[in-house]
Parts: C-alpha cells; sequence; structure tokens
C-alpha cells in the first residue's frame, strides 16, 4: 500500500512513510468532494525516526552560523513568494478561504514577511540578549534548546501558521533547533508543497537536512507518546482545547516547553459614548470581524458585551439583520460544522437566545449559517463557563449588561483570553467606564484593543498573541512577533569566568558585528573595553 | 490549643492559625534538641484565608506605583540589616550554619543587597522591556501577573533563599505579585522575624499588608491542592525532586506556573592539564566545595570527573584523605541524615565503591561523615541515572574516565543540571578536550564554569541559576540575577491602539523618567516623537 501514499519528509529526506497506520484525503470544502493524493498515517516507525533524526543534527544546528540560518529564512521566504500561484491555488482547493483577497493578498506576504523578520532577529542576534557583567565574570544570554522542537498547525491558517512555515516554525529554526513538522490534515497538499521548498532551500543554506522534517497525521496515543518524550524539547501548538490540554499534560510530565494557543473568545465591550456615536457602523463592523475567514480564527469576537440600551438594542438589531441577511458559510471540514454545532447547542442549553443563524444551512460542502447569540449578564454571570464556549466559526454571542458596574462583573467572569477589546467614543466620554473596566480585563488578556475589532494580528516586536491561561500555557510568551517569538525556543546559557577565546562570539569583549548588548547595566554596540 | 502557638501572617495580620492540624518545634542540629516556640501546622482554612486575601489585593498591587514598590523592598533590606544580631543567631541556632562567616558576612548582605537590585530593577523599569512599535500602533511591556505566587523557601538558606526575603519573594514583589511565602519548618523562629520586619516594612511604605503572607508548615495534601488552584499565578520552589515534581503536575494540570530548582549534582570535570598542574590544591578546593555548609548546597559539586592515570590517581589519594580526615558533619536535620544516607546506600548500590566517610558519625545532634565514593566510566554509563541521585550533604562521587572521548561520552549521560564545570590548564593544553567537551555539557547546565567550584553563586545580570529540566521547569529562566529572575512572575501586556492617556506611564510617548526602551527596534531612554 504504500507506493500509493504520498512521501513524508523524514529523516533528512523525501520517503515513503516507514510503517503507515493508514491514509487520508483532502476535501473540497465548498463541496465535500474528495480531492488530491492519499496521504500518509504516520506510525510509530516515523515518530522514532524523525525524533531520532532530529536529535542527531540538534548540536550541529545549534553551532550553525546565524549568517545560515537566516539565509535559509530567507531564501524559503523568496521561495514561497516565487510558487505563489501553485501555493495559493492548493490552499483555495483544500481551504476555500479566499485565494486573491486572503491567501495571496494578505496570508502569503504575512508568511514570507515573518520568515525575514525571523531572519533579521537571527542576523541582529536580537532575541538572545547577550548580558554581561564584567565585575562579576559573568556573561550570559539565550540560546538553543539543543533539542527538537515539535509544532502542530492549526486548520485555519495553511500558509501563515502552517507548522511548516508559520510563526512557530520560524521560531524555532530561528534559535536554531530542529523542527518536527506536524501538518494539519485539512490542508496535506499545501503543506507538502511549502515544506518542499523548506527542504530544498535547507539544502542550498547548507544546514543538516534533517533539521526540518514533516509528517501529515498520526493518531492521538502516538501524538500524546511523542508529546511526552524527553528528546523533545519544546512544543509549539495551535489548534482545539481538548485536544491542546492533553498533549500539555504529557509534555508537562516530561519537562517539555509547551507553547500553546487553545482557544479564546476576545470579548468586545462596546461602552455607551461609542455606541450612541456609531452604533450602527459597530454592528457592520462586528459582522464583518465574526464572518471573515467564515470566523475561523483565534482572534474572531466571540462575545460583544453591548448595553442593555434603546441603541444598544438598535445595534443588536442591526447586527442581527447582518447575520440573518448572510448566507450559510463555508468552513474547512464537516468535524467543524459539527463542532460548531455542538457550540451553539452549549450556549443554547446554556441560557442563550437565537437571533440569527443556528443552523448548517443548504448547499453542498461544509456549511453553517453565520450565528448570533444573546444573554443577559445575569445569565452570563451565572454560567461563565459554558457560555465561554468557543464556537470555532462564523458565531457570537451578544451579552447585555446594566451601565458599567455589570459591564466590570462581566469582565471579571473571563477567563485568559487572547484579546480583550472596548469601543470607546471619539470625545472621551467613555475614558471613566474605560478605566473602570481596563484594569479587570487587561489582567485576563494577552492584547487590550482600543475600538478596533480583535481579528488583525500583526508581526510587530510589540504584538502579544497569546494570554493568560487557558488561552495559552505561558502568559509571558507571544507566538507572534519578532523577536520576542523567538524566545519560547530558547535556553539560558551563563558563562562564569570562562576566557574569552573560549565563549561564544557574541559574548566576546570585541563586538565587530556590533550587536546590541547589555554590558554593566547598559545596552550599548560597543566593545567590552579590556581592563589592563 | 490555638493560644500555645506562634501566629501565622494571615490576611494582613499576624493571627492565630484558624484551625491548626497540630504544631512544630525547631531542634538545635548540633544536639538534636527541641528549640523555641511551638508553631502551628496550616490547615485549609488558613491556605483559603491566604488565597482569598492575596487575590482581593492583587489588583492594588499590580497598579501600585513602582516607587512604593521599591521603598518597601529598600526598607527590608534596611531592617535586615539593623536586626543582623537576632536574626543571626536566630537562624545559626536553628539551622547550625557558621554564624559569623556564612550567616552574617555572606548571606544577611546577600538578602539585602539582592532586594536592593530587586528595588533598582523596579525603579529602572528594567525588567519590563517596554516595547513600542510606532507604525503598528502597538505597545507591550511586561506586567505583572494580577494573581498570588507562592513560594517555598528550602531548609539550606534562612536568609538568601527564605521565602519571605530570596530571589523568588524579591522577584514577584518587585513584578508586584502578592506572595505567600510557604517557609520551611526547619528555621521558623528565623523566618517569623524576618516576616515581622517585612509585614512592618510593607506598612510603612503603604502596600496593602495582605500582599505578603507566611504560613509555616501544611501537610503534603493541601500543598497539592494549594499548588493546583487556578487562583494562583505561580509558584516558585526550591527543595527536594520528589516534592517539586509532585507540586509542578498539580500546578501544571491548573495553568499555574512552576518554576523550581530541584536538584542537581553539578559535574565538574578536571582535564589533565589542570589535573598536572595543580592536582594537589585541586583536591583541596574540591573538598573544600564539597563540605562547605556541610555540603547542603544545590550547587554542590556532586560528581567529580577525573581522568584514570597516575596524576588522577594521586588526586583522588589527596582528595579521600581530606575526606577520611574531617569529622562528621552537621545536617539540618534528622531527615536530611536519613536521606542522605540513602542517597549513598543508592550510589553504592549502583556500583560506586566508598572512599571514606559513608556513616552517620559519632556525635550529638544530626551528622554525617564527609562522604567520598568512586566509580569507573563505564559503571557511571552502564547506571547514569542511579548515579547521578543527588545525596544534599557532604558527598561527592568521583568518576574516573580514560581520555577526552569517554569525558564526552560521560558529559553526554547527565541529566539537566544547574551547573558545568571545567577546570583547564593555565596554559591552554586543555583547550582542546574543553572545546570538545563544552558542547555536550552546555546542553545540559544553565551556567558553565571555567576552573572554579559552582558552589558561589553571584547576583548578577549574567547569572543563571536555572537549567534544563529536571533542575527545574523551565531553562529559559534564572531564579537569581536581577532582572532577569524578575521575568518569571509577568504576563506579557500587549496594548493596541489604545491612546497615549489610557496607557500605562512607561509605554505613554512621553517618557520623563528615562526608562531605557526599544523603540522602533532601537533601545533609547528618549521620548517618542509624534508626528504631527
Amino acid at each position: 500500500m504504500n507506493a500509493s501514499k504520498q512521501p513524508v519528509l523524514l529523516a533528512g529526506r523525501w520517503q515513503q512513510s516507514l510503517s503507515p497506520q493508514g491514509g487520508f484525503h483532502a476535501n473540497d470544502p465548498t463541496t465535500g468532494e474528495v480531492i488530491g493524493p492519499c496521504f500518509p498515517i504516520s506510525g510509530a516507525d516515523d515518530i522514532e525516526a524523525a525524533l531520532a533524526a532530529a536529535c542527531e543534527v540538534a548540536a550541529t544546528l545549534a553551532a550553525a552560523p546565524v549568517e545560515r540560518i537566516a539565509a535559509f529564512l530567507d531564501a524559503y521566504a523568496a521561495a514561497l513568494e516565487a510558487d505563489a500561484d501553485t501555493l495559493v491555488a492548493l490552499a483555495h482547493q483544500e481551504t476555500a478561504l479566499p485565494g486573491p483577497t486572503r491567501l495571496r493578498g494578505n496570508e502569503l506576504p504575512r508568511t514570507s514577511g515573518q520568515l525575514r523578520q525571523a531572519a533579521k532577529a537571527v542576523r541582529e542576534h536580537a532575541w538572545t540578549t547577550p548580558t554581561i557583567d564584567t565585575a562579576a565574570g559573568l556573561r550570559a544570554h539565550l540560546a538553543p534548546l539543543g533539542k527538537p522542537v515539535l509544532v502542530f498547525g492549526p486548520n485555519n491558517f495553511p500558509f501563515a501558521f502552517n507548522a511548516i512555515a508559520g510563526s512557530d516554525f520560524a521560531s524555532a529554526i530561528a534559535a536554531r533547533n530542529p523542527v518536527i513538522a506536524k501538518a494539519h490534515p485539512l490542508h496535506p497538499a499545501t503543506s507538502e508543497r511549502m515544506a518542499q521548498l523548506a527542504h530544498r532551500a535547507l539544502e542550498e543554506a547548507g544546514l543538516p537536512p534533517a533539521a526540518v522534517q514533516m509528517l501529515y497525521q498520526f493518531d492521538n496515543a502516538l501524538g500524546l507518546k511523542l508529546a511526552g518524550d524527553t528528546r523533545l524539547g519544546a512544543i509549539g501548538f495551535t489548534g482545539s482545547r481538548a485536544g491542546g490540554l492533553a498533549l500539555k499534560a504529557a509534555a508537562d510530565a516530561a519537562g517539555v516547553l509547551f507553547y500553546a494557543e487553545l482557544s479564546s473568545v476576545n470579548p468586545v465591550f462596546v461602552l455607551p459614548g461609542a455606541l450612541a456615536e456609531r452604533g450602527q457602523a459597530l454592528a457592520q463592523e462586528f459582522f464583518a470581524s465574526c464572518t471573515m475567514g467564515s470566523g475561523q480564527f483565534c482572534t474572531n469576537p466571540g462575545v460583544l458585551v453591548v448595553p442593555r440600551s434603546p441603541a444598544g438594542d438598535a445595534f443588536v438589531a442591526a447586527a442581527t439583520e447582518h447575520f440573518a441577511g448572510a448566507a450559510p458559510m463555508v468552513l474547512f471540514s464537516q468535524g467543524g460544522v459539527t463542532h460548531l454545532a455542538q457550540g451553539v447547542a452549549t450556549l443554547r442549553d446554556a441560557g442563550a437566545a437565537l437571533l440569527a443563524g443556528g443552523t448548517a444551512g443548504e448547499g453542498a460542502g461544509f456549511r453553517y449559517a453565520p450565528t448570533l447569540l444573546s444573554v443577559d449578564a445575569g445569565d452570563f454571570l451565572a454560567h461563565p463557563q459554558a457560555l465561554q464556549t468557543e464556537a470555532f466559526g462564523p458565531v457570537s454571542l451578544v451579552v447585555r449588561v446594566d451601565g458599567t458596574e455589570q459591564m466590570v462583573a462581566v469582565a471579571s467572569a473571563f477567563q485568559g483570553n487572547l484579546t480583550g477589546t472596548m469601543y470607546r467614543a471619539a470625545d472621551g466620554s467613555d475614558d471613566e467606564a474605560w478605566r473602570a473596566i481596563a484594569p479587570v480585563l487587561r489582567a485576563r488578556v494577552g492584547r487590550l484593543i482600543n475600538s478596533k475589532m480583535p481579528t488583525g494580528v500583526a508581526v510587530s516586536a510589540a504584538q502579544n498573541h497569546g494570554g493568560p491561561f487557558p488561552s495559552t500555557g505561558h502568559p509571558g510568551f507571544t507566538s507572534v512577533g519578532m523577536p520576542a517569538a523567538i524566545h519560547r525556543f530558547a535556553a539560558l546559557h551563563s558563562y562564569d569566568a570562562v576566557p574569552d577565546v573560549l565563549l561564544p562570539v557574541e559574548l566576546r569583549d570585541a563586538n565587530p558585528a556590533r550587536i546590541q548588548r547589555l554590558v554593566d547595566g547598559q545596552w550599548t554596540c560597543a566593545d567590552v573595553e579590556v581592563v589592563a
């Protein structure tokens, strides 16, 4: 049966899965039809081979010249761009995401840009924070883990969060760790094509070919075994909370670092002044954000808090009209439709009233109608857990509140989220309410947003695509934004009384590359002056 | 029974334990006799009250002016120094550590110095890395967790790692989080005295009195329940591996950050040139480091790797003589003696030969003889787990190796450790061996040391008192050294399109305090220029 399946990128070359546990195909989400070739479901042999090969090259990669790492990241970025026609066509077919606007216009440039930002951080040593204490004879920096990083890519960004090309990938490689990519099985041909480009760029850069490997699928039991293998250094995971928490438990027990983006409802508070000022426009903005990419975003506005007032009623009526007037939207998979319907049922069981949608709707393929629900603040506060169920898709819950105090109470009921938003009036009349709600919301989110929907996530040094548990596993780290995202895959290395010649280049007295270093408490690009 | 026990520092005041589960006394380690008053073993009520009180003040503390936090840390440092006579007397009585040299001469100044370094970092905002991306409209910094931090202090540093005064305490407070200190029950009177000073300094600084609380003891089941409480933000733990891993599992499951210093054998490699150059002196240095503080250091050199050669034999003979000639040493507790004897038995069972010591020895109180064991590299490589058993006390294992290649093999068998040391010849003749061993050892330790015993741990920005699992829970963080140690107790906060007036002061355009900030990729103390 092997011959009929696509190869995996294993131990430095494209080869047949060693002992596949079956195969799978992608589907066209718009029709549900099977498309493309058969991809292998890997068994234990592939996993063991991948782990062994990654461990074998870990030290070589850790010692690789930074220019070679940066050259790989740059070359890979260029290769992705040069292959845009093919990649966009494959990804569009497998995900039904809009080709020109989303995939080509936004996601592919984001992906290549992110790889280039990682390359820049590598060349500047910006993520290593070299720190020198001349009096104590101590020098420290962030360094490779020296172990493989396992990356699980999500279903919703075939390029920008792909396990073989996204921020986790770029960050782990920038930190000079080998990557074992677990592609998402809903876009295997896209991932295969990207991995081919990555593999070629790796060889051209003169890096060990086993530094980047990719498997398409393996069962949960094997995934848990892999996650709990002490040979792994870290895991980057983007996906569902249930799957993520199971992997986290396995990783934690083995001392494997676990960075995850688990799920988030991204509360949006519409303050009264903003509502009065531009309620109708906000209803449109809310609908657009909630349904963009069929709502399949980690930063989708899943809960919107709006006053119980005539203006609030008008806002909800306008939003309801938008949701009710839209056709069912294509999701990535039948599983996604089922899961979304379950989410809506959970919300309704907990007391949410259906305002619009709530059905899979007509049409071929995997579809669900844009859905709006509503609940009173009192009910929300009575069932905060159930009413924070993430419904991954074009679904949002409106929470109706009376006054600032109740907004604060609702804010305090939220679990950890990636984002929290407040819409303020331009005239400053909401600022008192902002100041009351902000500290409560601030402590519960990674990114606090003013008067803007949360769906855009710029790749920036000041970004935080992260947040308190359970939205991620560690509130101190972001998965997007260079150089901070690289820190996740690094170990702190201190050198005590080690002579200059035996130090890593970036910690030596001479600093010909003019790296920014913290020397005796001051950031400087200068050499360390040697006192004779 | 309540009236007969010392009060706990709970919910902002000294009060009787709410429902104590019994009491305990300290012992004089030199005699084994009970000393001092009876301290309470806290029950579930104390823990719940402490957690509730800490949560109640978390937001206030997070919003506290940095000057107030810094003032507290400075005032507490001064109070500790002013109270040196009493503190040193109490600690000496409870731990038998040398009063003048260790406690007064080293540990107390280290403790107050560390608190002052934390205060300095707070004033400079040095730990928050304010990052501004003007083009993206994003601003980010590290901020308080907004939740309590639970600190477990160890037995071996009554001042410098005390749960109420050490680096975990200083770091958590510097990050503006409330602390629940779990004092070590082997020095309760010392901890009580320190907590009194902390409490007073806190009130004088105008901070919420419940920001610092202290319990003396609770049973393991309650400890696990507390560690797994989602209301906690993080745990700082220094102690045994078994206890630490149990707490880690509970914390991980609840998304509570767990920073630990679990145990470490701190391998020391004596390279042939260094051995030839100064073997006899090194034997003395080794013995001194291994027995300092009766060997009760996390960075005690527990395994020493030395060539099998005439010079190596002479080194081992000299070391054996030092160990054999020394009287049994006082440990902190009878439990410590028992545990140490078990550790020695484990090492012997795994094939280590006893060269000196190996008995509890004569004398009152809690004593164990300085103990040296030896094993061949082949045996070490055959039983690497058992032969890395930490024997907490004046015990070390010598591993005899043939040549550099075997040194590399031995290095590669080590688990994660806090430190790794190589002794090199002054003439550079060992540098080739260093370069062969260093990458392997480097990946397994937090601090790589040249020609110096690992027992000294300077409080420095370039320090790493940390290392790969299982020596700690995360290799990216250090528990000693400001400002890095503070990062452990911080959440990343990003602000997206938030107007200047609603930003935290350190992220605003104007920067009157001249904080070092990363603005558009450059470190600067300047204001952000507003483009009109």
